[in-house]
């Protein structure tokens, strides 16, 4: 059996989420919600005429956009991969995007052989709220102090038990991660496609990497930042709320519409 | 009477352009587009209880974006213009926004007194369609000569008869403007918002800066520029196109949703 590895943009807006899963589990009649999952596997079983399980890298939530996930599905159709990624291009809703397809080893798995994830959250932060990009920012209008969000990140850096930015929900047992990078950037608006740098009122770009991450755990680090940025929690605060291995002290868990899967690791 | 001023930001994508118009003029019953200006008066009336007449700098086409439209009303209401933004963006659907209101002279005229404006071309250049970025960018997908394009670009620099790209239905007479400004810029993929530098594919931004536009001018001169840059039409072909003063020798009309107002210049 071949292994085909895919690399997927999409716009999560109309998503509920990467995996497939169904709305109305307890009820008699099952009705699947869609999913970026379900529709390229669809999209596949139209174009080899096989039905293929896509593992991706991980779960994205409703909302959640991706530049580069990774998935690969095994086989027995000797379709070519150029060809195979013209036809789902073809096929597929305009909100997701194959903008690689290739043969992997047999041994590749997108989620186990995965050695980091990157992911990216976007603030746009001006006193007025976004039209253009008002699908994929974070609208936050008060003024932020980025050297003291970019000073309070660093602690998060290397090996630690995440618990406290862990959602609540989650039946994650093992919550120790180590987070490899966190950049904090400006973006200077002028740089930006299509948007203007009228009072050069800037686009924020949160940069995390890790080997792996908790559920929520980006935007509740982001929504962490963010009261510290705006001087609602103290400096200090990550190293406490860190300790605490506790989700209630860290800060609210910020919207899906600002996060994207940047770059999947191998 | 006031004369207030508001520097407008929204997404084209769900209207039928800036101005306010019938879609079926000749028929009994008048049914009125969804449009910018339409959208706006009525928010304005909402909130002051007076029907105004709002003037923007000029008209933008279906699809089109604008980072920062300018327009201008006369009013005989007292309300102070960061109250009257502030109502405006608590009313307005969310892709509109108001990012700036101030009161002028009562000589400022949005169109009239306008010097030049910027427009803002987008395109994805990249063997595969765009999902995240997909109702703002056009999407090319020839490898394109941006020297070749930098150089037939500057033919159109200064004071020239644009008939060859002025829209063969435009009923205009006066066919001579001056361009200011062209610049062709390659964004690196990684400085935009949300996107991913996954080999590099780079957005290429076409600014232009003019006295005035014809209608769909913008759109020709890049549909020509594009058809340079793929190597359809050869060099040479920007005077020989500007010299026909007809429509037909230039490039096709590229499509609304990549074409953006970025500045009006008082």
């Amino acid at each position: 059996m071949r292994n085909i590895k895919l690399t997927l943009e999409y716009d999560g807006t109309n998503y509920a989420g990467w995996q497939v899963q169904n709305s109305c589990q307890l009820s008699v009649v099952s009705c699947q919600l869609k999913t970026i999952q379900g529709i390229i596997e669809k999209a596949i079983k139209k174009i080899i005429h096989e039905k293929v399980k896509l593992i991706g890298s991980g779960r994205t939530d409703a909302g959640v956009h991706a530049s580069a996930q990774s998935a690969n599905f095994k086989t027995d159709s000797g379709i070519a991969p150029e060809k195979l990624q013209k036809a789902l291009n073809a096929v597929l809703p305009d909100d997701i995007s194959v903008i690689k397809t290739e043969e992997t080893g047999a041994d590749f798995h997108s989620r186990f052989s995965a050695k980091s994830k990157v992911y990216r959250y976007t603030i746009l932060n001006r006193p007025f709220r976004p039209a253009i990009l008002r699908g994929a920012v974070h609208f936050c209008s008060y003024p932020l102090d980025l050297k003291l969000m970019r000073k309070e990140a660093r602690v998060l850096l290397g090996r630690h038990d995440f618990k406290s930015f862990c959602a609540s929900g989650s039946n994650t047992k093992e919550t120790i991660r180590t987070i490899k990078r966190i950049t904090i950037r400006k973006l200077p608006y002028n740089l930006s496609p299509i948007i203007h740098n009228l009072n050069k009122f800037p686009l924020i770009l949160i940069d995390i990497e890790a080997d792996g991450f908790l559920y929520n755990m980006v935007r509740n680090i982001v929504g962490t930042l963010i009261e510290i940025g705006r001087g609602k929690f103290a400096e200090g605060s990550t190293k406490k709320i860190l300790l605490a291995r506790d989700r209630r002290f860290a800060g609210p868990t910020v919207p899906a519409k600002g996060l994207c899967l940047l770059e999947v690791k191998y």
